[in-house]
This record gives C-alpha cells, sequence and structure tokens, in this order.
C-alpha cells in the first residue's frame, strides 16, 4: 500500500523495470502523477486475438486511479471493460536533439507507462460522479454552471476505471551529449525546446455566449503553457499538484 | 498495391475500420501521410505473453513504410523485430471542446492508427542509409556536415522497418456540438485551440559550436508551429508534402 499523499512509489517488476537507459527513470509517484497530470490524452493498449491496439482517448486521474470513457460502441473500452491487460502510455515531446554526429540526435521527452486492468463502472451515481469530476478538474467549478446531464445521457457513456498496478516514468531533458570523436567538429549542436501553449480563444458562433471566457477558464488563457494550464486548473479543483 | 505519389488509399478491414463516429474517419494516404510526417513521436504497441506494451519512440516515414530504431537492449525492439503484430499510433491534441452541458466538452485531435509487421533491417549499409535518411528528413543536408558515423556505432543500433498494411486516419477539428437540451444555458462554449511550437534554441555550451542555428536548421526558428516546422523540412528534404 501507498501513503494517500502521493508520496510512495511503484513497485517495478519485469513488465515496467526500464531497461534502456535506466538512469532516466523514476517509479515515484510525484514523478508519475506529474506527467500524468500534464496530459489530457493518453494511449490506451490492448489486446484482441494476439493483435495490439493502441487508441487515444482522453483522460484523467485520481490518485492511482485512471479514468476514461466513450461511446458504447468502442471496442476499444468494449476490451478493456472485461478487465484484459492496459497499457496506458503518456508522453510529451519537449525538444529536437542536436548533435555533432548523426547518432547524438535524438529527443527530448516525458513519459509514463502505466500498467493495470481497467473495470466498468456501472452504477449511474457513479459514472456522474466521474463525469463531472473530469469537466471539474479541467474547468473548475464549471459543473454546476452547465445544463445538468440527464440519467440517459450518462447510460449511454462507458465509463472505465484502471487502478495503476505498476508505473515507470521517464525523462530525458538535457543536450546532446558528446563523444571524444565528435571533438572539434564544426556543427552547430543544442537543442530546440518545443513549446505547447494554448492559442486564441474560439467563441463558438450563435450560441449568444460569445465574448470572453468565464473566470473558470481562466487557466485557458491565450499563450499559457499546456502544463501551467493544467496545474492551475488542479489546483482550483483541489487536485495535489505533483511535482 | 497503391500508385508511388501518395494518391492511394488504405483498404480498412475489421482491424482498421473505425467504428465510432466513422464520419471523422479518413482511409486515403493523403490524410495517413498528412498526419505521420506531422510528427516525430509515435506510440508503438506490442504484446508479450498476452500483456500489451505501448513505447514512445522517435519514428519516420517513406512511403508505405515506418522506420524506428534504438538499442539492442530494448524490449520492443526484440519483440517487434521478430515480426510480430504491431500497432503504431501517432496523435496530436489540438483543443479543448467546450460545451454548454458535461457531455458536450471534448477534445480535438489528430490521430493515425498504422497496422504492421516489423522487420530488422541488419545490413550495415542500409542502417547507415535509414540512419542519415532519419537526420537528412529533419534537417536537410546535415548528414553532410556531421562526424561520420562508424560501422561500430551502427552496429550499436537496432532499426526497424514496418510496411503499414492498414492505416486509418481521424480527426476532430470543429466546435462544440450543441443540444436542443443546451438552449439558453448561459455557460460560456467554443474552443481553446491547443499550438505546439518550436522556443528558443539553446546552443550547447562548451562545444565551441554557439551561436545562431546554421541555415540547415532554418525550419526550427523559434516560434514556427511544429507543423509547419516538419513540413519545412521535408519539403527540403524533398518529401513529397501530404496535405
Amino acid at each position: 500500500m501507498s501513503p494517500p499523499d502521493g508520496t510512495g512509489a511503484f513497485t517495478p517488476t519485469d513488465r515496467s523495470r526500464v531497461r534502456r537507459r535506466p538512469q532516466r527513470a523514476r517509479y515515484d509517484e510525484a514523478a508519475v502523477y506529474g506527467i500524468l497530470d500534464a496530459g489530457v490524452m493518453a494511449h490506451v493498449g490492448y489486446v484482441i486475438d494476439g493483435q495490439p491496439f493502441v487508441t487515444p482517448t482522453a483522460y484523467w486521474r485520481e490518485d492511482r486511479k485512471l479514468y476514461w470513457h466513450g461511446a458504447a460502441a468502442s471496442r476499444m473500452l468494449a476490451t478493456v471493460a472485461q478487465g484484459a491487460p492496459v497499457c496506458v502510455t503518456v508522453s510529451f515531446l519537449d525538444g529536437f536533439i542536436v548533435g555533432r554526429s548523426g547518432i547524438m540526435h535524438s529527443l527530448n521527452y516525458r513519459s509514463v507507462m502505466a500498467f493495470g486492468r481497467a473495470r466498468l463502472i456501472s452504477d449511474l451515481g457513479e459514472v456522474r460522479a466521474a463525469m463531472d469530476a473530469f469537466v471539474d478538474r479541467l474547468y473548475a467549478g464549471r459543473p454546476l454552471k452547465l445544463r445538468p446531464t440527464t440519467d440517459d445521457e450518462l447510460r449511454r457513456i462507458t465509463l472505465v476505471e484502471m487502478e495503476i498496478e505498476e508505473a515507470s516514468a521517464k525523462v530525458r531533458d538535457t543536450g546532446p551529449g558528446d563523444l571524444p570523436a565528435d571533438e572539434g567538429w564544426p556543427a552547430w549542436c543544442g537543442v530546440f525546446p518545443v513549446e505547447t501553449r494554448i492559442g486564441p480563444a474560439l467563441p463558438e458562433p450563435g450560441m449568444g455566449t460569445g465574448g470572453a471566457p468565464t473566470p473558470d477558464l481562466a487557466p485557458y488563457r491565450e499563450g499559457a503553457r499546456l502544463d501551467d494550464t493544467l496545474a492551475a486548473a488542479a489546483a482550483a479543483y483541489g487536485l495535489p499538484v505533483s511535482t
């Protein structure tokens, strides 16, 4: 068991231990949660008849649990809701590494691989609470301002919860390495960072709700880094912010 | 067979046909290649003993082939190089969709799922050509400026090639939908676009190659959209640009 304050760690097994460049790996909740909470789109890996599928999907986290949802017609949800083994990967491209030899070219990135088995949440009250939590976590206080979801609408949602059994985080955030053989070679070398930011808001025309976004949407101001937006949204929601 | 000019299409089967919201799906090479060529990091899905794994990795495309590489110690490469079925997914988060009811909240995105089986490229000449192509495709003309890669270095690289057997693209790029029940509800609604751009270059200190990046690196100028950067790099390399 892990303490509830996010200071615990995952225990790697053969499944989750990072083999390549283990010095870039971390297994503590702070590192894993920090990356999971910086994203909204995950890649869910599952297997049907020996064939792997990787489906991008929106997700959110609460403690050691990940949630995602969709419509009943989703093959991915039908598969994972049966308790099949799942790998959920979240990653960010952070930069282009330009070296003085071909093999020193690389990418900076952050990633988490989380393993577990999902379960279907079918209780309508639980579905409602979870769907509200997803909106609330992104746009604090917003569920109270919205047209309430009907039970019929909730019944058309397939929602799953996955307790993270194991997870590893991997980060590369440095410049190009250098080899003795590269010495004195006159090619420029360094990093081109990749930055992901919020663009200018596009109010939906014809809905009578144009103009500036309301204060609950303040984290989504133009130019904000996506990392900062999601951290600010999480803080407003009351999620402990990972570092 | 498909014409070599990128105007063909993939034939969806049960494996690749999009079930959810098929109106968002495309199977033509232009759509699939356009998304694949806008990224540098893919999520490779594979199966070991029934357990799915999703590993983020750098990749590039040439015609109907995808390439990626790593070190010999990589479990992912060891698995896929044996010809196991693989799903390679590339996706981009393009925006937050904010509706007037909880269920109308969504994300804008572009994604491709590509299916196939990879093969190991072991011929040293082929490895050299492919690794040069990867650098050249990102930074046109750069391989000629770099300290040449040695055969020993090439031998430590595991490189695989996957012919794309099937692929589907899926795109959501519109505003929030609206339901009759949402009518007149006074919550702001619209889209917060997500923009990914190149940040300020960070020359590597102490390598005597500081200062402004050389002209081969022009597409990586500060503020450029990543899409535009990769399109400009592809054009400079001579890759037919997908639309």
